[in-house]
């Protein structure tokens, strides 16, 4: 693991970390924000994974997380959404390929060798963060934007005891329904649509749930409303008695002006679960 | 005047917008975030200047003021930090044309036609904003960061009774005594010194300082420390009995990391000035 950058944030640190993956077989970028509290010892974590076309520095700079995290004592990491480099496939459309991971291993060819970005999140990054920082691997918490928002929503429900808590921020919430989803999960995963049930939250809700609070806000001036499917998610979340919070935000879209208004929100939430016993 | 976008953004709207300027002879873009107060009236305002290669968009996505300028009830505008456009003459360095107009008027060439961005801070900006937006006049206050910070404070100190307040972050602060400065008066204002000396923050602290409070922070760690020289207007402020907050922050440096974490601060400062009569 090498340091890109390391830069003085809110009384902790701000780094950007790259590292050889293994799983997605290429060179991979995070973003780290330690609180000051980790100089005495492991502090809790929260995920933020990230929506389409970003790489691990959008939420850093723009999200307007580190403040509130510092004040909760709670590391943030923030990874790239897609393998990189020039012997990665890709596609012109910013909705497939490089920027465009949607959380999962493929299958498929071209993207089978190194899109695995759900073992990266799930298995490789938290233990090579775990074991190089003072991360305490049994307090993690998890949120996203979009695209990330439906990562975070699918990994902990796959993931049971993993995160305390989980979080998104105007998620893809049924992507097997909708253009952000079937496009990516049948190029990525072929075309047997029993191999996307695990990465669509509204499915994953009605099948399984999740053991612990879940808060989600989208905006209703969201331009993307019809492809995040917030409906269908509110609907499973109804049938199945999930202890969740759902909120439509008045006048808010999808930018990361609508993600920083309601980071304090989502930070605290994630607190409260991660120091709750 | 025309609307580029305007995001919801901490219950107030994130604007950008655009107009023909008559002080710089192009079209000019800014930033203007208006708090949910402005419905129901006008609202005090924050100026902030941004540093060099920056555009309007900078400080409004990485700078996290919104949130507490919306707790404040306070609007912020982010103009741009030069002229723009094909026509617009330009320098291969950084730190010189695009990008670098200093907040001076220029009167040599190639400069003179269009790099006026001391006119269009103090005079064009504020009555076009004043004019289209709930904005009071009479209530005003300034800061930046690093070139920015140099204009915030030669503005405040060669405006009296413009500004409530003046602070900022990492301030170019002796410009006529530096690398970032000497270059630039005298490409822009020629080589009669006695032109620059209203734009060196450190001189008019010495000739004229300012009637009400001064902050400014800079990072212990900042990689500009020494063209920024706080020292030179420390030694002024406290030759003049300055009233003034002058912070150095351990281990912070020149980004935008250094300036969210402070932000919070600033605006409560500017807050209490705005509010006070």
């Amino acid at each position: 693991m090498q340091i890109v950058s390391e830069n003085a944030c809110f009384g902790g640190v701000q780094g950007v970390y790259t590292h050889t993956s293994e799983a997605c077989g290429c060179d991979m970028t995070f973003g780290l924000f330690m609180p000051e509290e980790a100089k005495d010892g492991p502090v809790p974590v929260l995920w933020y994974l990230s929506g389409l076309t970003c790489t691990h520095e959008n939420a850093m700079a723009k999200a307007g997380a580190q403040g509130w995290a510092a004040e909760q004592g709670i590391a943030l990491i923030f990874p790239d959404t897609s393998p990189r480099g020039d012997d990665v496939a890709d596609d012109d459309a910013y909705d497939l390929g490089k920027g465009a991971g949607f959380y999962v291993n493929a299958t498929q060819a071209p993207w089978a060798p190194h899109f695995r970005m759900w073992d990266y999140i799930a298995e490789e990054l938290p233990a090579l963060a775990t074991s190089e920082f003072a991360i305490d691997p049994e307090r993690q918490a998890i949120t996203g934007h979009s695209m990330g928002g439906h990562g975070a929503l699918t990994l902990a429900m796959n993931l049971p005891g993993r995160y305390k808590s989980v979080s998104a921020f105007a998620p893809i919430s049924h992507p097997t329904t909708g253009d952000w989803g079937r496009k990516q999960l049948s190029a990525y995963l072929g075309d047997d649509e029993a191999a996307w049930a695990p990465h669509d939250a509204t499915l994953m809700m009605r099948e399984a749930g999740f053991a612990g609070p879940v808060l989600t806000d989208t905006g209703t001036n969201d331009q993307f409303i019809d492809l995040l499917k917030p409906e269908a998610l509110a609907e499973a979340v109804n049938a199945r008695r999930q202890q969740a919070i759902l909120r439509l935000q008045p006048g808010y879209d999808h930018s990361y002006f609508f993600v920083s208004t309601f980071m304090e929100d989502h930070v605290t939430f994630h607190a409260e679960a991660l120091y709750a016993g």
